[in-house]
């Protein structure tokens, strides 16, 4: 194998173009075999092989810098820089994580995971350069679907007017992660029509120089093109059009279907059992509502697959879906104003990326009191990337007043506050959708959630209180046998509100219980337990709080974490046990 | 006066182009007469007058329907639509906001505050429409500063494609809150200066319909323009050229310094102290770093009058300082590039406006460890308007792991912090800026910050310990005396570190104290407070957390609403009374 000789750009440097077209199909191997393995992302990786190649065949990495957008197209660059183990020796693959990562290879600038930060990250590398009078290229790589995202589109209003080298390869495989969505799509399109001379040009009206390369899987071409942007003292946009998938038939097909994948996936047979899931019973409830009439709206941030808005969900809502690209902020304003205009807005969200949407969540949706709905998933202490732990919604969402965040822990309890959500009118509300199999009580939910911040009492016991929260309503439940068998009969609570707190069943806690326990399946600063153990600091209740710690944590599994916080029902009896001796 | 007889867009159909030039005018009065007793937007508001007429003229508000970006260009609206006291009569004056408050009208839809939400909001309520089959317009209007903010952008990516009714307003007054920056504004320029016709058409290439109108406070053209776009059943950008500060002239020459005036300011004889501030010996120490050969760099997001970076303070700082425009998320991103990059990046930014920006906070700063330094100002319980309250920063940056924010109570304290940020390669770092006047020990604070989490013991004291955070330092100092008057000798602590507990300090408190207090200016909910309740909570200590309700409160009164959290030092006292007795 050629890649058998590549351990760093330098190597690459002495191939032939024939002998780099070789590598490039030894490397698409390792990408589908480590996919095939440990999952991850297949199709922009595959698309963008012969650029990483060409740039790292005409720059000089480390020295020039390379920044990954969102990191989905970095498998490439690993490989051509010492990281090649991790595509293809099992032992290797989840020692080299799936993003960009500086604490593995001085060739990765950045941890990066969320999308449309690489203008303004490679930008601030750019300014710092000249500043301090050094030289050397800074190269940002972006998606054309990261191109919608603020931050990216804010990046390139300052970098446009850049007064130094500065480059921007936009990688447009005709796709975000599921398809592209807005007029900036529309121009690229033309652009790609007209092999860039169409005239008005996106990035020129902002005042790049730019150019274009319709073979933008030909590593020929793209040494070509990437020579003579090398070293440019202008802000220059070169805009390739790539293939996503390229190489693997199924992912040029399916283009979305093989963004990312699952392990096995190479395996054809593969079956997946049709189960009810959080996901099924959510686009069931959405479909109804229309049929109904209801003028509901089913919105994502471009992530459909995520959340189980598969093709069928989208085309059988037809108007009533929107998918409003890599733009969470924008997403966030939509709803209130759809939900203010009289439409009743679901938006499917991730627990990592509905970080993205702070200031909207508060000023455009909160402090309206627009009545829109959200469905966080993937809220959990999961053994994520660092760069998507869903641990920190919980503080981010429930400390913003006004807005009604639930954490339901059975099926019929999500679907009736769902269903309530969707009806009222009076709150912003937040669900955190389970992140545990679907459990089905049987029985429907008849709670009246319009009577804010109301605990459930779901066994009462004594001396030791437990409040489950969502996820942890379960472990509350498996902590409550053990504590029995130590002679300890709990109180168990599913609370179901995490933004507020019912004073009145508190309270009632003090005559019998001494120790009240808090779970929660995220990060505890600024979390739900706090607000337990603010309640009680003022009397002789002891709380301890149990979730995740303040941190990033790294593909730590969830096993470990959970020994780590003490989330098993031993660990956590042994402390109460500790804390009543 | 014409004025008089207007008490709703009704009334102003009837009049004629020339008496609605003197109803200009009459407006023109009323604005500089409120901002004059109570402070706020002067230039953007006597720019708009021309065009709210006319709008209001061929429109038919509140069923066709105006949203306004972040309302700084909303009072001539506010006085078309019934609001008028609000500019001539002195006891209105704070009963009607500076803001879009649909609690005052219902030609008002949105609470609004912040930028660049307007096209997202109206793109909702139009969407909404069409949903329910209404028939009506949505006017979307903005202005060139706020264009820059990525919730806009993303909105004009989606508005673009939609299929229905739609108008943007863009006010383009060739000013943001400060100077424009960004190769965006070229663009404007081009446009303006060929009168619409130039090729490269920012808007036109994300595919909407274009017109132009230079003549943008001509009341006649803007009729005629308006009634050309009505009905329009595709989005259209309508791009006015106006001039800020129209008809004052003070504010036309600056644009800048009249963009928001305090009270008063029409008195041309008034001088202003030349006092220190925490702004003045901010600039002065970067001023200073630069000099001394430092890579520093200053950075604002839009709002450097804001925060004190101030003209002459600018020019001196030459390629050290870069206003990134309203951007405050590719400013996170691009001081994390700055730092990693090896300069040294001070982000000066309001309390508010930090929200805009956690996901870039946690994934481009805190993930990375970048060394930056960011600024916070105006974090404070103050009465203002719910659109910009100063208290939910702690929760917001407090709670993201690897940031280390600091709360300095004097002078010196905030010098030696913000030296240390500068100087150290370790952490991001926030410094909340005191909101207090400017207290100087006289003494150099010669503590090392590089060991986090290290509260210092001010005062030993016994049974009760007090913890002033930042502040509210002040106001433990002033709560100690009320308690010495009641027999109680407290401990005093200046925590410092807002990011973590000082175990050890406090666990050094459980042998004599039996009650700990905490004192933070902001919102309890996630904040300071919680995490010495949570870390007390499984002992016998019992706290006790002061601070803000989590809730919006509307130009409440700072001292309303300290009486109403109990953050005097007589409440306080009172507090700790009951709970001892």
């Amino acid at each position: 194998m050629i890649l058998d000789k590549i351990n760093s750009p330098k190597d690459l440097k002495t191939l032939s173009v024939e002998e780099m077209n070789i590598l490039a199909d030894e490397m698409r191997e390792g990408i589908l075999k480590r996919v095939n393995a440990i999952g991850g992302h297949v199709g922009p990786d595959l698309g963008i092989i012969e650029t990483m190649i060409a740039l790292h065949y005409v720059f000089n990495s480390p020295v020039d810098k390379f920044v990954f957008d969102v990191s989905h197209q970095c498998y490439p660059h690993k490989m051509i820089t010492g990281r090649k183990e991790g595509f293809f020796n099992p032992e290797y693959y989840s020692k080299i994580s799936g993003y960009s990562a500086p604490n593995e290879s001085c060739h990765d600038h950045f941890t990066i995971g969320h999308t449309s930060t690489s203008v303004s990250l490679a930008l601030g590398l750019a300014k710092a350069r000249d500043l301090k009078k050094e030289d050397f290229n800074v190269i940002a790589l972006i998606g054309d679907g990261s191109l919608s995202g603020g931050e990216a589109l804010e990046g390139l209003n300052q970098a446009s007017i850049f007064n130094g080298n500065f480059i921007i390869i936009v990688n447009d495989n005709e796709m975000s992660i599921a398809q592209n969505q807005g007029g900036l799509y529309k121009n690229l399109e033309q652009l790609r029509k007209t092999n860039g001379e169409y005239e008005n040009n996106f990035f020129k009206t902002l005042g790049f120089d730019y150019c274009y390369l319709e073979e933008g899987n030909n590593i020929e071409k793209l040494i070509q093109t990437f020579k003579k942007v090398k070293d440019t003292k202008k802000p220059i946009i070169v805009h390739l059009h790539t293939l996503k998938g390229k190489g693997y038939k199924p992912a040029e097909a399916q283009k979305e279907k093989y963004h990312w994948q699952v392990p096995n996936f190479l395996d054809e047979n593969q079956t997946f059992e049709n189960i009810e899931t959080y996901e099924s019973i959510t686009t069931d409830y959405i479909l109804r509502k229309k049929e109904e009439g209801e003028p509901i709206v089913a919105i994502t941030p471009a992530t459909p697959g995520a959340t189980g808005f598969y093709q069928e969900f989208r085309e059988k809502l037809g108007e009533n879906y929107v998918d409003v690209a890599i733009s969470e902020e924008h997403g966030i304003g939509f709803i209130s104003g759809l939900a203010k205009g009289g439409a009743k807005p679901v938006l499917a969200i991730l627990s990592s990326f509905v970080q993205r949407t702070y200031d909207q969540l508060s000023q455009d949706l909160a402090l309206n009191n627009s009545p829109a709905t959200i469905l966080v998933y993937w809220g959990a202490i999961t053994g994520a990337d660092c760069t998507h732990l869903g641990v920190f919604d919980i503080p981010l969402i429930s400390n913003i007043p006004n807005i009604v965040y639930l954490a339901p822990t059975n099926k019929e309890e999500y679907l009736a506050m769902l269903d309530w959500s969707v009806n009222q009118k009076d709150y912003p509300v937040a669900i955190r959708v389970p992140y545990i199999p679907l459990k089905s009580t049987g029985k429907k939910d008849e709670t009246n959630y319009s009577i804010l911040n109301k605990y459930e009492i779901t066994k009462k016991g004594e001396k030791v209180a437990i409040l489950g929260l969502g996820n942890f309503y379960n472990l509350a439940l498996e902590t409550e046998k053990i504590l029995n068998e130590k002679g300890i009969n709990p109180t168990i609570i599913n609370p179901k509100f995490i933004t507020g707190v019912d004073k009145e069943l508190l309270e009632s806690l003090k005559k019998d219980h001494s120790i009240v326990i808090t779970l929660e399946d995220g990060v505890l600063d600024g979390g739900f337990g706090e607000k337990i153990s603010r309640y009680f600091a003022n009397s002789t209740i002891k709380v301890l709080n149990f979730g995740a710690q303040k941190e990033f944590t790294d593909r730590i599994s969830q096993e470990k974490l959970y020994e780590k916080y003490h989330l098993t029902p031993q660990l956590i009896t042994e402390d109460v046990l500790n804390l009543l001796n």
